[in-house]
């Protein structure tokens, strides 16, 4: 049995009928991108995820009406989160280099924790998925791209300031960060976390990435 | 149009019934790679992809039996040309850091003007579109394996000999080599070209890159 399939039945067997709608959600959107990730957009149906949680189909339809709406629920959600644990970052103490190097750090770390949302939500939002989309699923589409937006904005803006205290190069602020958040994102391409992996482990390359996009922006010459 | 049309239809115009099988397979490959890229895997057919090129189901499905086929080919193909491209250059001249430099343009010069079959091969390779594969297609996928394995080995090289060299920061090369990769490869999720842009522009955005992973991996704190 697959870990992640453990883990539902895990969650099914704990899962209450009196639980708020808020949890209920969740449990949804957390079971639907672990079954996203395995199978794709287009072999995912809302059957799935209900019989990966061990509900009728009634209940993930009560939720979400459709497989665009939990696609794009697992979506705005991530992206939620990744802000709310990103943004205070921002504000925090130290030179714009170390509260960077803590942005990216927190970041790295939901990337590896958090594997099957993030990488729903890190990879392209495939438009073509969805087509003919009606007017709410338009609506819940642009939300995202805002939120997007506003991720990107807040590296954009510690690389500014790191620009005007004098230790990154001074670069046009929204390409500047295009690198930095590949090297983060990546790790939604070829990270997998191992049997027994501690969160040293995730620590040791959470900081590996952080340090090398600090580096990265450094001033100066990148040869000797 | 879009550009991606009005290019197919020149592609088509030009196209002379006599010409040898690799360019035509060259020729299907490019097409498919555009419309993977607009419409994804699920919904793009050999009959869409003939329809690009102007020409009959039949001569696709002479080069390419099946969409797999099609999808692997592109894959194949793209990592081919990435290796000839940049393997040279491991071997060139200079210091370790000036060579990973190079590669590291090369690479990114690469994913801005050869963007749909790129952005085809460097993403994951999705599995679950293979399920089913026949012993033919599981040959090409460990093919296409072993190709990104040598691929990312070119970089591994590079900064094992800059870490003895002394100008990286010694860690595990494989492990090292996923920021740059990334910071690299996620050229293909943001880059889009722009109406009128020149070589000059993607010179620009080539060095940004290779200045700031080549800085990344340097030896030293992050934090001054």
């Amino acid at each position: 049995m697959s870990s992640a399939k453990r883990k539902s039945e895990a969650r099914a067997g704990s899962r209450s009928h009196g639980r708020d709608p808020e949890s209920s959600r969740r449990e949804i959107l957390e079971a639907a991108a672990e079954i996203f990730m395995e199978y794709g957009y287009a072999a995912t149906s809302l059957d799935h995820v209900a019989e990966r949680l061990g509900a009728t189909k009634g209940r993930v339809y009560h939720y979400f009406p459709s497989k665009a709406d939990l696609f794009l629920g697992i979506h705005q959600g991530a992206m939620e989160t990744l802000i709310a644990t990103v943004a205070p970052l921002l504000d925090g103490p130290g030179t714009a280099a170390e509260r960077l190097h803590a942005m990216a750090m927190a970041h790295a770390r939901m990337l590896m924790t958090r594997s099957p949302e993030q990488k729903v939500a890190v990879g392209k939002l495939e438009r073509h998925l969805l087509r003919g989309a009606t007017a709410r699923h338009q609506h819940t589409l642009q939300a995202i791209v805002r939120l997007r937006d506003d991720y990107e904005q807040l590296f954009a803006e510690v690389l500014s300031e790191g620009m005007r205290e004098g230790d990154f190069a001074v670069q046009p602020p929204r390409l500047a960060t295009k690198p930095v958040l590949g090297a983060l994102n990546w790790l939604t391409v070829w990270y997998q976390p191992r049997r027994g992996e501690s969160s040293e482990d995730i620590e040791i390359i959470a900081r590996m990435i952080a340090d090398f996009v600090v580096k990265g922006l450094r001033k100066g010459e990148p040869l000797p």
